[in-house]
C-alpha cells in the first residue's frame, strides 16, 4: 500500500504550511487567517483536553469553496478539519497533525423548508436554534436539543441527541439525506429526499458520527415534526439517586411516552440553584415533559406522579404553562455553565456514558460512590430516559494530582458501563479522548472494520485525522 | 491491487466446488446439500429473475459454523449467499458466480428478551411471526411487518419495513446491535445493548441493507415495542386514486399518529374480493389502523373520517373488534398472492419506488396513466404513509413481448420517483435486477464510496457477490 508512506501523520513542514496558507489567502481574501489567536478558538477549548490549533482556518461559505479547498489540502497531505460552533468536548476540533481548519458557520442558509413533507435542507452552520425560530410559523420543529446552541453539520458528525431524544430519536433518525465533501474533494450526495430506502449501503448513517474523518458535511436534509398540541411539565424530587433512576425505568416500561425525562443529581441540584436562581430541594431531582393533546399531557403527568410517589418521590410539580416551564429547562440547558461556576478556574472534564435502562440506577449509584471514595467534585446529569448520563469532575489546575485523579475516574466509569453492556459514550463522540477505549467496546473485528472504511474512503487520512480511529 | 485478480468474478472451477462440497459434507453431514432441488430453492423463486442456485446450500446451526463456512469459502475464493426465507424479490439469493449458500433457517432461536429495557436478542432465522408469537404474553411486540413471514435476518439484509413503518420507523431504527461473521471468518459485534451510542462509526446501520455483501448476520439485537393499550381499524373507499393519496397526505400533515396507512387501488380491490372472500367496492381504498389509548384512537380515527370526506372518500367503516380487523389486514397481507392468482400461471415482476409525500398522488396517478398506456396488468398497493407503494405488472411467460413491456414500465416507474427526488426502492432492496438504477439515484462519488466499501470490506468479493454493487 504505497499511498500509506504519504499518509498525513506528522504535522506538515512550515514550507507547505505557508505554501497553502497563501494561496488559501489569495482565494479567500480575510477568510483564511494564520492569527494565533483565531487558530487556537478553532482548537479544542472548552475541556481539558489540550488545545492543537490548525495552521489555518478557512471561513467557507459555499460547497465549492469547500471542496476546492479540501482538493488542495489532498494534494498536499495537508489535514482538513471541519468546525461548527467548537461545543464539542472530546477534542473533535483540536488539529494534532495541523493542517486546515474549515469554519462552516458562515454556510448558515436556511434552504428549504417543505411543510407538507416534514422537512428542510440546512447548511451546516445553521444552529439548532436559529432553524427552530426560522420554523416558528410553521408549526413544525426541530427536537434534537443536545444543550449547547450547536450547529447542525456539528450535530451530524458526533450523532448528537439530547433531552429529547427519549422520544425523538437522535440525529440517526433526523437525518435525511447529507451532502458531504469527500476527502477527494468530490460533492457526494448521500441519498434521496424520500423518508425511506432500501437503495445500497447506507452512507448517511454512516457519515453520522463519524466526527468530520470521512468528508466534511456542506448540506442536511433534517426530518420535522408537528409542534405538539400542548405540553405539560415539571420537577420531582426524590429521596435518593437510585429512586429517582427506578421511577425513570418503571416510567418507561410502562409506556408514558415522554419527550423529556431529566436527572439532575443533589451536587448540580445545587449547582443550578446558585447559577440560575432557583429554590430546589437539594435532593435528586428528575425534570420531566410531556407531549401531545392537552388531556394527553395531563394524563400523562398524573400516570408519572402515581410512580414517583411508589418510589418515595415527589411532589410532582407540574404546569402546562410556557414560561414557568421554559425557566425550569434555562436551568437544564444551564447546567454545564453552572457546574462549572461551582469552582471558578477549574478545568471541567465533561464525559458521558450510556447502559441499557435496566442497569441505569446500578451504574449510577456505583459511580456516586466511586466519586465519594475519588475525593472529586463531579455533578451528574443525565438524558435517563435513555440510560445516558454525565459526569462533570472538576479539576483544579493547580493541584498536580487532581488531573490524573479525574482521568482515572472517567476510566472507571468507562469500564463500569462497558460491563454493564453499555457504550463509552452515548452522545459526546469519541474524538480523540475516548479513542482509547474503543477496542474494549467494540472488539478487534469492529475496530478493525472501522480502520478498514477509513482507509478505504479516506487513504490519504486528511480528514481529521487522529480522531475515532487511528490507521 | 494484486487481490483482486484472485476475486470471485466467475463460477468456481468443477474441481474447487467438488473439494468444498467433499469438506462440506464431511463437517456438516446431511446438513450439507448438493442436490439439485434444494440448490434450486435457494436461489430466486418468487419472480421473474432468472432462477441461479449456488453449488453447495449448507443448513447452518451456529455461529461458529457459519464462520468456519465463510472461512473455507475465503481460503477458496468460493462465494458465500446468506439465506433466510428465500421472501425476497430482486434475486438477492441468486448465486450468478456460484458458491455456497448459508441457509441459516436452523438457526432460529429467542436467545434473550428483557422487557425492562424493551429489547431482545434473536438468531436470523427466527420469522417476524414466531418472534411476536414468542412475545405474546410479554406485554411487547416487533412492529416491522413486511407482509411475507420473512426471518428477521434477511429483514436485516434487505433494511425491510412494510405496513407498520409510518409508525415504528424501519429495520434500520430498531436494531440496536447485530453479531457478524465477516468474508474473512471472524466474528464482529457492531454495537452494544445500549439505546444509543457515539461511539465510533454506525456499523449497525452499514450491515443493516447490506443484503449479506458485507457479512453474514448471526445475531440480531432488536427494539420492541409495548402493545397498544387500544387498536382501531378500517377501511375507507375513495372516488379516485389521487383522492386517496390527498387523504394520505392531508393525513400525515395533520400529524395523526396513523400505524398504519394502505393503499390499494381498484384493481388490486377486485384480486382481493376474489382470493380473500370479501366484497369492497371497487374502488381505491385505504386500510387504517391507530394505535394508542382507547379515546386516542377513537379520536384519530374520526379525524381521519373527517378528512376522507373532504377528499371525497368514505364512509369510512372502522372498529376495535380484533377480528375483524384481522380479517382485513390478512386481506392486505394476501395481496400478492391475491394479485398473482388473477393470472394463475403468469409470473410477477414485483417493484418498488418511494417518493417524498409531497409528490406520492402525482407520482401514483402517472404510473396509473403508464400501466393504461402500456397495456399492462399491474396492481399497486402501498405503504403511502412513507410515500412508498409497490406495483405488480403480471407477464405472459408465452407472450414474447410482455417481459420487455413490463421490464420497460420498471425502468419509467424508477426514472418517475427519482425526478420527484425519490428512490428506486423503499424497502424490496437491490439485490441485482435494480443494480442498474443506482448511479442515477446516488451520482458516482456515492456509488464510488459504496464500492470502496465493498472493497474494504470483502477484498476477495465472496460475499453475495453480484449484489447492490459490481466491483
Amino acid at each position: 500500500m504505497d499511498s500509506l508512506s504519504e499518509r498525513a501523520t506528522s504535522r506538515p513542514d512550515p514550507a507547505t504550511v505557508s505554501h497553502i496558507a497563501a494561496i488559501l489567502k489569495e482565494r479567500f481574501g480575510e477568510r483564511a487567517t494564520t492569527s494565533d489567536a483565531v487558530r487556537e478558538q478553532h482548537a479544542n477549548t472548552l475541556t481539558w483536553v489540550e488545545n492543537q490549533p490548525p495552521d489555518v482556518v478557512v471561513f467557507a461559505e459555499t460547497t465549492e469553496e469547500v471542496a476546492d479547498t479540501v482538493k488542495l489540502c489532498a494534494s498536499h497531505r495537508v489535514p482538513v478539519i471541519p468546525f461548527g460552533t467548537g461545543t464539542s468536548f472530546e477534542g473533535h476540533t483540536n488539529a494534532p497533525f495541523g493542517g486546515v481548519c474549515v469554519d462552516l458557520s458562515r454556510m448558515n442558509a436556511i434552504l428549504a423548508v417543505h411543510p407538507e413533507d416534514l422537512d428542510c435542507v440546512v447548511q451546516p452552520g445553521v444552529t439548532r436554534k436559529v432553524l427552530n425560530e426560522h420554523l416558528r410559523d410553521t408549526g413544525l420543529f426541530f427536537p434534537i436539543d443536545p444543550g449547547a446552541d450547536a450547529s447542525i453539520g456539528g450535530m451530524v458528525g458526533t450523532r448528537a441527541s439530547g433531552t429529547n431524544a427519549v422520544r425523538y430519536g437522535t440525529m440517526k433518525d433526523n437525518v435525511l439525506a447529507l451532502t458531504v465533501v469527500t476527502p477527494a474533494g468530490e460533492v457526494m450526495r448521500t441519498s434521496r429526499r424520500a423518508r425511506k430506502s432500501s437503495a445500497g449501503y447506507d452512507l448517511t448513517r454512516l457519515i453520522i458520527g463519524s466526527e468530520g474523518t470521512l468528508g466534511v458535511v456542506t448540506e442536511v436534509t433534517l426530518k420535522l415534526h408537528g409542534v405538539p398540541e400542548a405540553i405539560s411539565g415539571g420537577v420531582c424530587p426524590f429521596p435518593s439517586i437510585g429512586a429517582a433512576c427506578e421511577a425513570v425505568i418503571a416510567t418507561i416500561q410502562s409506556g408514558i411516552p415522554v419527550a423529556r425525562i431529566e436527572l439532575i443529581d443533589e451536587v448540580q441540584v445545587r449547582a443550578v440553584n446558585a447559577y440560575s436562581k432557583l429554590s430546589l430541594r437539594e435532593e435528586p431531582q428528575l425534570f420531566l415533559e410531556f407531549h401531545g393533546s392537552e388531556a394527553g399531557v395531563t394524563e400523562q403527568a398524573a400516570r408519572f406522579g402515581e410512580i414517583a410517589t411508589e418510589f418515595g418521590g415527589g411532589p410532582f410539580e407540574w404546569t402546562t404553562q410556557a414560561e414557568e416551564r421554559t425557566r425550569l429547562w434555562q436551568a437544564r440547558h444551564d447546567a454545564y455553565w453552572a457546574a462549572m461556576a461551582l469552582k471558578p478556574g477549574w478545568k471541567g472534564f465533561s464525559t458521558d456514558v450510556c447502559v441499557p435502562i435496566s442497569r441505569l440506577a446500578e451504574c449510577v449509584e456505583e459511580t456516586k460512590r466511586d466519586i465519594a471514595e475519588s475525593g472529586l467534585i463531579a455533578p451528574i446529569v443525565g438524558h435517563v430516559g435513555d440510560g445516558n448520563f454525565h459526569v462533570l469532575p472538576l479539576v483544579d489546575p493547580n493541584d498536580d494530582g487532581a488531573f490524573a485523579n479525574a482521568m482515572a475516574f472517567v476510566g472507571r466509569l468507562v469500564e463500569r458501563a462497558l460491563a454493564m453492556e453499555g457504550t463509552c459514550t452515548g452522545e459526546h463522540g469519541v474524538g480523540q479522548a475516548k479513542m482509547k477505549y474503543l477496542e474494549a467496546e467494540h472488539g478487534a473485528p469492529a475496530l478493525d472494520a472501522m480502520r478498514a472504511i477509513k482507509r478505504a474512503l479516506d487513504p490519504l487520512n486528511i480528514m481529521n485525522p487522529g480522531k475515532i480511529v487511528d490507521v
